[in-house]
């Protein structure tokens, strides 16, 4: 329980960068256990004929290891 | 006037980024005059059961001396 | 097509940062063509009675040569 | 032999910074083969009552692929 | 309980970092209540005639505001 | 003697970034004892029409808390 | 496929960074499906009887998850 | 003669880091005149089927007024 | 008025820091409207022959799209 | 007097970090005069077999120049 | 003539920084040859009795190898 | 044997990147004995009438201290 993995994972939405995020860590949580926290690492935007096409986030995603 | 102070904090909302920083300007208002300005320092979520429980920020707060 | 040039701008809303950023690549793409994307470095509000007043965003914005 | 992984975790002691790198060195050998080396990227104490009750560090623990 | 501060302090041991850690933990702790925690900033040394005279760390310390 | 605290505060003025540092350190000696030393860390001005009209210096100020 | 993951990894060459990043990203792709990336975060040389033997980087590999 | 600027470009190649190099400093040249030098800020790869399709580079561009 | 732009020069001057930010500010304004304000990034010395022969500095200089 | 060096330094001990610093600081003093700090740049720990082989550390030694 | 190094020094004044500069390029023009340049990598102050008592910066200073 | 110092040069190639690290570590090895690896920490290129003239970098040098 006193151990925990960090690992990075990016995620878009086509909403918000909240949107983004819970993305990322709805799919993270389907294959990792025990997730308790992220940080934001980095935040875009993809655009294509000047609209936002896509809001994009790097995360560091914690969980404990049992 | 022309000296101000910068100080650290953090702040959570159950909602969003953005209310966590209302929620931090608020209580800094509540104890520091001239407030003008904030930075965001960090962004991270707490999660809880494959669900997000809280999103924190990290603030830089600016108030002017008076 | 294999050159783009990064251009840094701030934009402000009174809403939001996702309204910041949305009024930054609008004027952006006002006068540059293919913004293909921008990745926001910095966030910051500005508070006046403690109440937040602006939301604003520095980006940096990629748009391809052609 | 030539490549290797880097992978985050971190780790706890209620003892001292270097106990708890003791910790997550031996708990991440249970799982990965050939580590390496780690790098202390942070050290943080957990407090409660004005007492120490966490020695906690994160690493950047490097284990060569075979 | 939603919000707190970051302050940042030095301490200093004739021991170990270890000590002044403890060391400004517990200075911080006779002024600020519910102190939860602490990020080593740095770590420095001073020497005198080739011997290390103290051990000195720089911390970021939390504490919830009630 | 050996805890000491850092705090960070801007200071202008309309002659010299060394002027806003000697405001900075004089407006901080004001309220706070043992003043040590304060580390410039960032350095702006502000400009209209043309004209810089203030040395802005924002500086992280050392103080030993007795 | 809105979600990918950056792994960190080594690798290195006797002949160039150029060889070690290639190394590194056929190896990579020998266990990871859908390496669409890589950011070179390090590069370094190691050195006996003042001949280079290796040309090592560290690479952020980036992978689309299914 | 004493004032330059610094603009951001990207550039890519489909054989090599310098090849990219060569690529952006070509096309900045031909837009800009008095080009003096670069800084390599960021370098990557993108990656379909395992193997490296383009190499990218991010340049500071540093070219005199006149 | 809620758009600005951000560009980076360097300016220098036989006498010191704060000549060659006024300088670059001079030179800026000749070509750019409504320059609001500028970070210092760098500073640098040119020597020959053991003497100081310019002050050198970076600015990212921001002025207001109107 | 008012002038010092900084120079950089690894140094490593089987026992802790802290053996490694004072090795470090033991062996510059044998060759650099009035050595007055040092600051820990890095931490690192080599593993082989799943145990920590050594603990070293990288520092930048600030020695007075007479 | 294409390789130089690069060492670091620290150096004060009573007046300002850039008499602490002049000081630090003087002081290491007496045992260095062909220096030719030097960044300014921090700018502290010392104080006592709320009053400025030494202005020091750290130089990285270049020095051509014949 | 466990102590080592990293110093920091410049070296610059008509050719390539890794023409200017060979050229260095070439040069390095002339007066340092023992050297065992570089970093590179910095690549620019030198421009005159749209073309490369020079490859530089800067290179954290180590070498072990007998």
């Amino acid at each position: 329980m006193s151990v925990a993995r960090v690992t990075t994972i990016t995620a878009r939405s086509a909403e918000s960068f909240e949107g983004a995020i819970r993305e990322g860590i709805e799919r993270a949580s389907e294959t990792l256990r025990n997730v308790s926290g992220a940080w934001v690492k980095d935040q875009t935007v993809e655009i294509r004929d000047g609209v936002i096409r896509a809001w994009q986030v790097t995360l560091e995603v914690t969980f404990v290891l049992e």
